[in-house]
């Protein structure tokens, strides 16, 4: 048997999430069928998150274990190939029996884009969330300051997972325009269910002023959801970036 | 009466073109549909191009006229409360009842984009042509220098359009990176039927020597179509500006 993770991209829009019902299209089943037909056998994924339905990833890993003895080289061609235009796999390694594409992961980036403007744009849709307001980049940033560090995100999160402690450390949490966009890139070791879609939500609430940076360690404190701002929706989300202990690919 | 002229963009990747069948969905369909709604009367729209199936507008002028008093600056969002996310309307104008999108504009210009990379990438699908190679950009420049100016393109178009002559002028015809990507960016005084996409095939070509640029003049007095370079697909074509004799829009 060989261990094999990859690193893949993808565009949620037609998609039910990674992981979800049997009888509707995923990532994660769209990527199984791709790999079992260059594997000649029944491949099962496993996926470094369960992004929601909409969601995309510019950076996600995935593992799997084969007996085939297809070079991992040539493995993102091949299942490229066989992938619709909005799934792409960019790297492929042999990785140890014990790799976890979740478990190994040390620390993990998403980023949410805001599209702040008087009128919708056709090529940010389903892209990049649009805002017909203006952002206050300054409020985002003194909130955002306010959610970095070790707290527990108890009310960042919406119910539907079991975790044992919902304390997650986030490393940074940055605002910045990119281009007509803004980007809210929030690096941490680990995410709860929507937490990163009610951050996001929380430094819009600060922009518009109807939550106060300095009151944000009492959200954390209260731990209660209907604290902290809103869970964005999920098409301005995109994973970002994962990271593992030991590093998996070579670029 | 009055007349109307709209400044618009669209995704062109759900629909069958500007306009086209009448079963289909079309983007002038979907904005009669939009316009006669707020204006409580059949809208007809006329547009300054026939897009095809797939192609792109980041900037597309279309007119029509209305028995409505809705003011001017409160129609752009009227009309996108009822447009599908990927069409909005950006500016709207009252113009005089000569004023016709096709024949009152003195000059087009469209930008096709190319993603050059050994692997495709998600979200420039359906957006931009996955080129699995290297761009000379040298050679498209010398290329499209000998397409600049007056001449017959007979050489550079599909069947499928009457016109009295087949004579152009290209004002410029630039190559340039932008990002990841490759624009080329071509404006004439008009476009015969698939002239853009032969020209960006042709530019292609020459990056990869299968057509010299020198010998693009003979291309265009043997007035074959087999001679220039391929018609790119639909999905890589953007229009990116249409000019008038007096400016419309104050913006």
């Amino acid at each position: 048997m060989r261990y094999i993770a990859l690193r893949l991209a993808y565009s949620g829009t037609n998609y039910h999430g990674w992981q979800a019902q049997k009888e509707l299209p995923t990532v994660s089943g769209t990527l199984e069928r791709a790999l079992s037909e260059i594997c000649g056998e029944q491949v099962r994924v496993t996926g470094c998150g369960r992004t929601d339905a909409g969601v995309h990833a510019k950076t996600y890993v995935a593992n799997f274990r084969t007996g085939s003895q297809l070079p991992v080289d040539r493995l993102p061609y091949a299942v490229n190939s066989r992938l619709p235009e909005d799934i792409a796999v960019y790297d492929a390694a042999e990785v140890e029996e014990d790799f976890h594409a979740v478990f190994s992961a040390v620390k993990k980036e998403y980023t949410y884009y805001i599209y702040p403007s008087r009128l919708k744009n056709p090529f940010y849709a389903r892209r990049a969330y649009f805002y017909p307001g203006k952002i206050d980049l300054e409020a985002m940033r003194s909130a955002a300051a306010q959610m970095t560090g070790t707290h527990d995100f108890s009310a960042f999160r919406s119910a539907g997972s079991n975790v044992k402690t919902t304390v997650r450390t986030v490393y940074y949490f940055d605002c910045a325009a990119e281009g007509e966009l803004i980007a809210l890139k929030i690096c941490a070791n680990g995410f709860l269910y929507n937490m990163a879609r009610s951050m996001a939500g929380t430094a819009i609430y600060a922009s518009e002023g109807k939550i106060l940076p300095e009151r944000i360690p009492d959200i954390f404190d209260a731990a209660q959801r209907k604290n902290a701002g809103p869970t964005l929706p999920p098409h301005g989300l995109f994973m970002t970036g994962v990271w593992y202990k030991t590093p998996v690919f070579k670029r």
